[in-house]
């Protein structure tokens, strides 16, 4: 395939490996860039470069970050009681954008899964004990996913936090805000049972 | 918004502005470029910066490419008495995945469009019609898209070109290869009709 010049062949192929591109949006968005080089292009380059060289963990929660210390964690106005854990730095991201926590997080790394071999040596779990001994925090709020792997690895946590004197709460199943009572399957309708909150009387 | 960091933020706005990409998808390819880091994210940031560095129009036939001569201009195998006009450099890359054409390219950076204001001075045709000057060239294949447009494209260069005494053909019309009968349209089944061949007799 010689359509534009080695580079440009492999700039696509580099590309169409990313999530959720194949190789067709991978030629549309690099022809784009291409059109548009004086601006987006090279900025975009300089961007991932510097990100490249400077991204890493957040030494206290595992947020990817560009300091030692993700922004989060150096919030003084956040309350450091409380400790979201959750699987990923996408549902932390995702938490965020929703705006309905104002605490700390905690990302493992990962769900607890016997299938992928996956144990708790290989998720961010002794980090989290670490920052739970100096008695600081008062509620852990496992955010993990409520699917197999997520209720496993809440479950496994829960056990060891609970001894330790440290509330343990989990998010709330139910519907989803805007869905269809029709369309909802039929796990999620028995949550949305059990997890009913009297209106009035 | 301040979950990773500020630099961080700008790459994955910078992204979402993609075609084909949103602030999600364009979320997950950033995280999943972090966690390669090591490989992929330099790697590509290195890519990007060379192409926007080097990348241009192909002075003869308009292809994007590295040089100033695309390697099909340059190729001397390709038949140089056959030009295809393409509206668009991804046209052209498509046609040449589909390795059907061996000759040579001339892409016109658009449509004549009455709505969108786009003439015959915004198209790379006084360029095509010095290509046709030496009379080199034989056919002009014209791959314009077979819309509105498209035709009206292909009409008014058919009418440029065909007094200067060269071939002037159109992609043919018709079913495309595994599609449905039952499910093409009736213009598209009328030109099937039209475009029939004699397989016997």
């Amino acid at each position: 395939m010689s359509s534009g010049g080695d580079e440009i062949e492999t700039l696509i192929a580099t590309m169409a490996r990313l999530p959720g591109l194949g190789p067709r949006s991978a030629r549309r968005v690099v022809l784009h860039l291409i059109r548009k080089r004086a601006g987006q292009m090279a900025q975009l380059a300089s961007l991932m470069a510097n990100v490249a060289e400077n991204a890493r963990e957040c030494l206290v929660c595992g947020n990817i970050t560009q300091s030692d210390i993700c922004p989060i964690c150096e919030d003084p106005s956040r309350a450091s009681g409380e400790i979201c854990v959750v699987t990923d730095v996408a549902d932390l991201w995702a938490l965020e954008r929703g705006r309905a926590f104002r605490g700390r997080y905690h990302v493992l790394g990962g769900s607890l899964s016997a299938l992928d071999e996956i144990g708790p040596d290989d998720l961010r779990i002794t980090q989290l004990m670490q920052r739970l001994a100096d008695g600081t925090v008062q509620e852990v709020i496992l955010a993990t996913n409520p699917n197999l792997e997520g209720e496993a690895t809440a479950t496994y946590l829960s056990r060891l936090i609970v001894p330790m004197g440290v509330t343990v709460s989990r998010l709330a199943s139910g519907l989803p805000v805007g869905g269809d009572l029709e369309y909802a399957d039929e796990v999620t309708l028995g949550r949305a049972f059990e997890g009913r909150r009297v209106v009035h009387g």
